[in-house]
């Protein structure tokens, strides 16, 4: 793959950490929310090992919040996704597919409930935000929308909970997961969730005042010598290990909830009111004609830029590989792929050309891990 | 500045002509609509030069399409707008801001009307698809809303009537600014608009189909090359000093569109309804505190990564810069600043900080050329 350098400007934001993660070393940017999140520091591979067995601090600031407040806005977040949140409780996290009139998923943001009538929407990498704002001023919803300064600290990793304790108190470590509560530290309160997008355990830190936030990454790495203390972020091959799904790789707005496997987080017999109902109603009745896979590649590298079609022996084509890396562990390419219908349980193996070459590999369950 | 290489991924959408450009040399990128923009290729000043003198071939797909049709669609665009489109006309462009229930700016798209049924939001960077799903739906509205895949090719420079009359007659020529029709070229149909985000004149053509499109952009450099083409994209120096506006550089979500300049984009006394047209009215009255204007600073070099604060002689903050860079033209570095009243009339020298060192500079009309 050739390199090509990110031309920074305004529009694509900085963070508060962004000179921290600088000197640092981070190696290579994304731009998610129209900010700035890291994608490696010393190598994929390296940062994947060490968060497996360490604990890294991340910058994914990029998670921005969208607030909603207000006497409708209970009304208003339940109107954006079909998981029922007509019991959820102040103090907890709903990852919560959002979907829209035509039943077409719009993101799969973390749900924070902050009281009965204030709500954050941590979200992956769409405005959010003009989709509530639209919809609230056609129902004249009362509601107040907005992207608080929020500025996410994620602690990740197996020391993550010994690095949290020594800073935040012995406390920390009963925090469920998916559960959120505050913590105090050198005079300042910071809402802390047990949440991460990795599968090796963490807390994310939804970092308020960004001075504060700024000390706090300081006092996280010279707190965390002693357990190893990394800087790092998602990594590609542990959150397709762990089948953790990114919104615009994995899915987007041409797919619905059942394609993407979100099926337990879709209440479609509940009384609550949401979009797209009666489409997922109707989809739910006629059946998916194709949803995601895992698949396995016996290759050791691959650059994806874009979908990469899978065919049979009889050249039919039998989905699309959305995501992919070389995985260490698997010692081959393991990837999310949109598998179409009858082959997702297809036990042959398909091909695929990487490179100018054609390449076999076996579609399987996800997650890898 | 230091490079720092985009890490590429499905989520960052290539382009059809995406292989092309990289063949082409280009030489850094942003994105925008989650999709690779060009920023550079020979460099800033190089690629600025050549577009004042010839003519230039533009990857400009990620300048996305949001189609809305069907029954209400005329009423859904002008909700979105506080530009008056009654009188809008099939064939024409028209530049209009989008406006929140807030009076605050969502993008500022071109609305093409390609039948009175029929619209094309050419887009800035943000998902107006969102904001028009969620209203569509809150208002019951029969529409259909989706992208489309448009992928936009444009010529840009002195130079570009020459080159595009090779391709599709001397027609195109008459071609009016802001108007738009549709020109065959090896036996497809394009819809072209004399239009693009540079002050050189040009046209864009909004591709629909993408083998065509890869042949037309070859077709271009054969063609091109006795008007010495070369390809090229939006170019920071021309666009900053034609002021032509980019959002989330220039103004945002936070910034209403009397503080940008949209004063004759305006319709308040009109009859035609729209979101957040009470809210304008409120601010019409009781007047702006900040608007944008033009900036030059004595020095000859500037990365802007945020925001950038000005004071005057007494440390009064006066306001900040949202895009700068050097201008060959100027000698000196030319931007784009919000600024407070009175400051903005202010005739005396402001002070700004730039690399630790104190600079001194002057605020100034827009455009600057």
């Amino acid at each position: 793959m050739r390199n090509f350098p990110i031309a920074k400007s305004r529009r694509l934001r900085s963070t508060p950490y962004t000179d921290r993660i600088e000197a640092h070393g981070v190696s290579a940017y994304t731009v998610y929310n129209h900010m700035l999140l890291p994608a490696s520091f010393k190598s994929l591979e390296f940062d994947y090992e060490h968060l497996k067995n360490y604990v890294q601090v991340w910058d994914v600031a990029a998670e921005r919040q969208v607030e909603i407040s207000g006497k409708d806005s209970a009304k208003l977040v339940q109107l954006m996704t079909c998981r029922d949140l007509s019991n959820s409780k102040v103090g907890k996290c709903y990852y919560a597919p959002l979907i829209d009139n035509q039943g077409l998923l719009v993101n799969d943001p973390i749900i924070n409930k902050l009281a009965e009538d204030r709500w954050w929407l941590s979200i992956a990498d769409s405005d959010v935000i003009f989709f509530a704002k639209g919809l609230a001023a056609g129902k004249k919803f009362e509601v107040e929308i907005k992207e608080p300064d929020v500025n996410i600290l994620a602690v990740q990793g197996p020391l993550a909970d010994d690095l949290m304790s020594k800073l935040f108190g012995e406390r920390i470590r009963q925090l469920k997961f998916f559960n959120f509560s505050y913590f105090d530290f050198k005079g300042h309160t910071h809402f802390i969730a047990r949440s991460g997008w990795s599968k090796q355990s963490g807390f994310e830190i939804y970092v308020e005042n960004s001075l504060a936030g700024q000390d706090l990454y300081d006092y996280l790495f010279e707190v965390g010598k002693e357990f190893n203390v990394r800087p790092g972020c998602p990594n590609l091959i542990e959150r397709i290990e762990g089948a953790l799904l990114s919104y615009g790789n994995d899915f987007d707005n041409r797919d619905n909830p059942f394609e993407a496997n979100f099926d337990k987080y879709i209440n479609l017999d509940s009384e609550i009111n949401f979009l797209g109902k009666e489409e997922l109603k109707k989809i739910n009745q006629s059946g998916i004609k194709r949803k995601l896979r895992g698949v396995k590649i016996e290759h050791n590298k691959i650059d994806m830029y874009c979908e990469k079609t899978l065919f049979d022996d009889n050249n039919n084509i039998i989905g699309s590989v959305r995501s992919a890396t070389y995985s260490p562990t698997f010692k081959k390419i393991i990837g999310i792929a949109m598998i179409n219908k009858p082959y997702w349980n297809m036990k042959d193996q398909f091909r695929i050309e990487i490179d100018e070459k054609i390449h076999v590999g076996t579609v399987c369950d996800l997650p890898f891990i």
